[in-house]
């Protein structure tokens, strides 16, 4: 098979049939407990609370609205997020809705077996009251870890992004990883279009959600893998970076 | 290479750098002309026009609300969307925005170099002036082209998605399928997760477009791709679905 038929293969639902025709039975269906929900805050990580989601009140944009003025954005001004702000757009594209179990964690948007295999880090360079550097939101909580205080990061993941200037000049860049083994618990050999079509329905929420807080955003999926995952401190294999979306002020 | 790996590949960015190290020049980089944005109507089709989307003015629903109401609803009462309410959701997932020329067709969602691979059919049973069966979305003059009438297309649907009944409850299926070539034209062996990515990008304008309309929907990822690609008459290549989201009213 030539590598554009391979590639296409990844997108098609033939996996279905190949699971069930291999036998292969998933680890949730043999009992073992469901992997967590989050990766927890390392140990001796400063926290660092967020606005409760049920406070946003941010301007009153339409859907309709929102949806007319969606562009993306590479251009942004100087100013900063507030942590209002980014408390929105971190409940916008991950807030936990409802953490009926481990196994079982509604959220803002959905997922194959609402399994929710992302991760959500920031790159923050302009966001009151954060020290520049990189973060971690933890959905449960809906709190941060810093997980470094760095700043040049912000130049260093826009190098990381084969040097697209405009990451560099972004007031946040949010960065998804996978955890694979939370969608592979479940759906084994069928989960790698399943994240790669979570992670479109989280960043379009922000594309959105920018909107409502005056920014805006340009999703970025050319990237070097080593470097971004070594600018996260992840492994690159149980974890990894899948997709990236620097934001800004655009008003 | 194990099959959990070989997955994990898909979902990472290292074909960035295979395809640079290849050398392989892009269709687009050769010159060679952009595939068109949209399949044509074919010959003979009943096309419907749809109500303008400038004038769709579907409840003030505050984006904020949308997000936060968001659920994955697989029951549906028995009513009928109006063909204003249809033509909301088409325009909220892939209405065309501005047409620079035929490589530069910007839409309501955001698409890996403005590629826009998908494209969108509709199962109806339930749509005020529509006749069941199955329709095309024309992008480019927000129309429908008929390609077929069908009062147990909906109950085929839901058999070719390993059986789940609610899809033949829906009032009206969007089936998304990829043109694949429209993405390789200028990413060749990167196209297939920057395809998927899309497609969530999509499906998340849906869910939420829905909620405007008093409407609900929960995506299907789960089918039979032989079934449904035979359902809409493409040939599974150089054509093939990727997503499904069944939509009907929830109040």
């Amino acid at each position: 098979m030539n590598q554009t038929a391979a590639g296409r293969r990844f997108l098609k639902a033939e996996a279905w049939e190949e699971w069930q025709a291999s036998g292969h039975a998933s680890d949730q269906s043999k009992g073992l407990p469901a992997p967590p929900a989050q990766r927890p805050v390392p140990a001796g990580a400063v926290v660092v609370a967020l606005p409760a989601a049920d406070t946003l009140t941010p301007a009153e944009l339409p859907l309709v609205e929102a949806i007319r003025q969606r562009r993306s954005h590479r251009r942004y001004t100087d100013a900063a997020l507030t942590l209002a702000e980014l408390s929105f757009l971190l409940w916008a594209t991950q807030g936990v809705r409802e953490a009926r179990d481990s196994a079982r964690v509604f959220r803002t948007v959905p997922s194959a077996g609402c399994r929710h295999a992302l991760e959500t880090y920031l790159v923050v360079s302009r966001v009151e009251g954060l020290a520049p550097g990189l973060y971690r939101y933890q959905p449960l909580e809906h709190q941060l870890c810093r997980l470094g205080e760095d700043a040049n990061l912000a130049g260093r993941t826009a190098q990381a992004c084969h040097g697209q200037r405009f990451v560099a000049n972004a007031a946040v860049t949010f960065v998804w990883t996978a955890v694979p083994y939370r969608m592979e618990w479940r759906y084994t050999l069928v989960s790698p279009k399943l994240i790669a079509l979570d992670a479109g329905h989280v960043c379009q929420n922000l594309y959105l959600a920018c909107a409502a807080i005056g920014a805006g955003t340009c999703a970025v999926a050319a990237y070097s893998q080593r470097e971004i995952d070594a600018l996260l401190g992840v492994d690159g294999e149980e974890e990894f970076t899948v997709y990236l979306a620097p934001v800004g002020k655009v008003v």
